[in-house]
């Protein structure tokens, strides 16, 4: 067994994986709690299975603003929404509801293991050695980065990262290290949560951070709103970015050194001859 | 203007970008070329647009095998299917039919943008100098990182890269920088085409990569057919991955220095306290 590694390198793991096969989760019947994944907002865009779990829940669990995309769906269930940052609350009440037997649906827009609460509630679920006591399903959405990469064209065809610039629960270093990293790989960079009214300085760092290893003129998208109301798509270069609104509603994405704007599009090649 | 770089950085940008807002597509009435994103391949993760972008299609083109999987939404439509390794091909044939005046679906597994058919089809347009001739939509999906991401748990909670294996197309170097930049990045890692009947060595060389900064016992999850027939789920870790299947219809994760392994869980905290 290796254990080592080169300076720079992160530590290794606490918590031994094992080999497992399947799902084999007992306790239907004791309620469901299904994370949903909303995709960017616009209705068109929620899958079909997302769409039937939503009709199957009795209860409704989201952060009152996504909660609002969907409120044509809801009809006269039991809806339980609560402002941002409190994450934590809401999986809890979801939790809590589908261990008293109800069919209760906690909603995410995007995808709800992309910086979603997928996460957060498997968490308290397995600190609470309960994961077997209700049913648990997560329907995934179409995260924002490709829902903006399609609005785009065709910016993430090669191997992309993606990187979210809040600082909230992540230390800024670490962010700043992985910035400078996906810059050196050449990596098409897609930037999650770049800004909000009280942090705007993370955007700016980002983008020195970019320039020192990619060219001004690295073509750069920002989408905002994609796919709701107020979608704006802006086609600007790594020079130029800041002069644009970015948000929490807002992603950014940066390409590789092939990317390359076309018309009213960004295309990043994946090599084929064309 | 910076122009330059520390070493190891990529070159400068080619194309100039130029700041553009909005799609302002002529070309209304001379056909139209919908890149449509069908999912990890169980229609049940279709989105209502693609459905409906299905329905409106008189022409669909696409990889037999995906074709296939939506053969039942296809109904009397004039259909189209080529085998792998032809995308540049299937691509032309959609152009072509949609320059005629016809609306041609060209549909892609999972989503479009992600080393999908989206690509291609923009490059070609864009070649020919003939972006605005037809109305182009590309319509995300759900792409296989966050499909098997779901069926794990929640592995994607925290910053990821998207690698594909393949070097068919893009220099096996290449892949082994990224590989190591992402390690020591401490990225949750997603490898798509991890191997093929042919290509088999290159998944033993990235692991190789990522054990040189990770540990051994780093949990991955590996997923074939995420939400087709076939599917499989194995949760196991770096030291032990090469034991399992892996092929053209599977997605690799590897978590980063924090992912644990809870029940029949990949969980990723994102740092919310739980």
């Amino acid at each position: 067994m290796r254990t080592g590694g080169p300076a720079g390198c992160a530590g290794g793991q606490p918590d031994p994986a094992q080999d497992k096969t399947g799902r084999g989760n007992g306790g239907r019947g004791r309620g469901k709690l299904t994370v949903i994944g909303t995709g960017p907002g616009n209705l068109e865009h929620l899958s079909r299975r997302a769409l039937q779990a939503l009709a199957e829940a009795e209860v409704v669990v989201g952060y009152k603003t996504y909660i609002g995309l969907i409120a044509s769906l809801l009809n006269d269930k039991e809806v339980v929404s609560t402002g941002m940052t409190r994450e934590i609350e809401r999986c809890e009440l979801a939790i809590d509801r589908a261990r008293q037997g109800a069919a209760v649906a906690l909603v995410s827009s995007g995808d709800p293991g992309v910086y979603g609460m997928a996460g957060p509630a498997l968490e308290l679920l397995a600190r609470e050695n309960a994961l077997t006591e209700i049913e648990v399903e997560i329907i995934p959405g179409i995260t924002s980065a490709t829902a903006a990469a399609a609005l785009m064209g065709a910016p993430l065809m090669h191997d992309f990262v993606v990187i979210s610039l809040s600082d909230l629960l992540t230390p800024w270093e670490i962010i700043e290290k992985r910035l400078d990293l996906a810059a050196r790989g050449d990596f098409v960079i897609v930037l999650y949560n770049p800004a909000s009214r009280k942090r705007t300085r993370q955007v700016q760092a980002a983008r020195e951070i970019l320039l020192a290893c990619k060219g001004p003129q690295t073509p750069v998208g920002i989408v905002r709103n994609a796919g709701r109301e107020g979608e704006e798509i802006i086609l600007t270069d790594l020079d130029k970015m800041l002069a644009y609104r970015v948000d929490m509603f807002t992603v950014v994405i940066i390409g590789n050194s092939h990317t390359y704007s076309a018309g009213n599009y960004l295309i990043t090649p994946r090599g084929y001859r064309v």
